[in-house]
């Protein structure tokens, strides 16, 4: 497995990879690696020839108060079981080779960043947007892989690349989830254990979501209700947001249909998680 | 001469040119070609194998009350010329190729956009530099050559390229002028006779301020001053702006130093026309 942390290795890498003719795979991640990355890691193997996990904590998605600087961060146990999956190299650039000074460029998928949790934080979007877009433009994979469990960032990534004509194809992988359906994410580890017991409410309620409109609801007031009563009903659970939208655009929708997409976030003490699910569909 | 409309016919022949092992210049232009973008097309022929020159008069950067539907098109003569001229393929794109339907990624170099020509108009650059972004993407050019008469668009764009990490070498190409010193643009085609006549004094007080300098004046506000002068002394010109800045990133210099830009935007009647002269180097 190849240790990359400069653009111009990246680059290199990747011509020789072109030469070889290997279809590429990329799987971005901020490292803290748990069975989520890992089954985007399984996937990208079978879909390819040469598999790239680029591991940055981007600081431009994160707001002046939220948790880049205690963001989890586990090096040598996410290079060890990148090499297990037989990862073929890891991209984990400095802070410095990516912004370098002066930087001033940004990409934005403009009101659909301003929605869901792009109201609760700004510019988050426009930092996640540009540092895949660059990622993109420097390792030109074939494919690249994404956890469903940000819906909002995988429908802001496919619209990016159609948008800019990148030619990559984007992979939205199915959520992975604990035994008790807490949708796996880097930021459980914050959590006390009251708080990791409360936390299962968020997949009940979509859960129960689904269930309804399986047996016929389609309003999307009556669901919303019924998911925020719910979590409403768990005292260590601040919602911040429950919304029924289409997959397009993120406009809310009023009645059901085979785009919605029921997306929630919601903090337990300090710590901020999110969950969702197609109504009407199975994950991707 | 290949005449391509698609972005996904502008993928086959650069894959075919790849395959060859070509070296590719794209000159993006929109048309209502001059002599200043044939230049850019020769010195583009010169520095590599294969030219493409894109056609495509960009909306997104046109504000409301410019000139976008008036914007001068001459189709016909501009292909004879990039045919007399050996270009290879002209990229010619419908406005609906490139921006589809649901349309929302645009690419921004903040603050250095909101300077100079950015104060006037507000979101030119944010179409600019989303427009050349997509173009690059899409033709994965060795060489992009762009005309220097618009310095703050070279500046923005090689500011791009750094920041994005785009894999293309900027090429700016000197101003081309008239026998009595007017800079080429197809925006000269709207002056009256006299507009025409007063526009030389553009380049005059840009010469002024060049040979005050050579003499050792380092003031810019000295220079500004003289430079206002001589404008506010023709009665057709309406001086939108006359700044001295550093090429990095268009910060005013109270003193000329090597990196000093003397840009500037004057109005005659509707006409907006810009110029700009490097005070203590020669253009690139």
């Amino acid at each position: 497995m190849e240790l990359i942390k400069t653009i111009h290795e990246s680059r290199g890498l990747r011509t020789q990879w072109q030469n070889e003719q290997r279809r590429v795979s990329l799987v971005p991640t901020m490292g803290a690696l748990h069975a989520g990355h890992l089954s985007l890691v399984r996937r990208a193997r079978e879909l390819s020839d040469r598999v790239v996990v680029s591991i940055f904590v981007n600081p431009t998605q994160f707001g002046p108060n939220e948790d880049f600087e205690r963001y989890p961060r586990s090096w040598d146990k996410d290079l060890d079981l990148l090499k297990e999956h037989l990862v073929d190299a890891v991209y984990a650039p400095e802070v410095s080779e990516v912004y370098p000074p002066g930087f001033r460029t940004f990409v934005t998928v403009e009101e659909l960043s301003q929605k869901l949790c792009g109201v609760t934080r700004p510019g988050h979007f426009r930092g996640v947007t540009t540092i895949v877009c660059k990622l993109l433009i420097i390792w030109q994979p074939h494919l690249a892989l994404f956890g469903w469990k940000d819906a909002q960032q995988c429908i802001l990534i496919q619209r990016l690349v159609e948008d800019l004509s990148l030619p990559v194809e984007i992979v939205p992988c199915p959520i992975v989830r604990e035994p008790d359906g807490l949708a796996l994410s880097s930021r459980n580890s914050y959590l006390t254990r009251e708080e990791r017991l409360a936390a299962t409410r968020l997949h009940q309620s979509l859960q129960w979501a689904k269930e309804k409109v399986k047996r016929g609801e389609k309003s999307s007031r009556l669901l919303l209700d019924g998911v925020k009563a719910q979590l409403r009903a768990e005292p260590l659970i601040r919602l911040d947001y429950a919304e029924i939208v289409n997959t397009r655009d993120l406009s809310p929708l009023e009645t059901v249909d085979s785009s919605a997409l029921l997306a929630l976030a919601a903090f337990l003490g300090k710590t901020r998680l999110i969950d969702n699910t197609l109504l009407m569909r199975d994950a991707p």
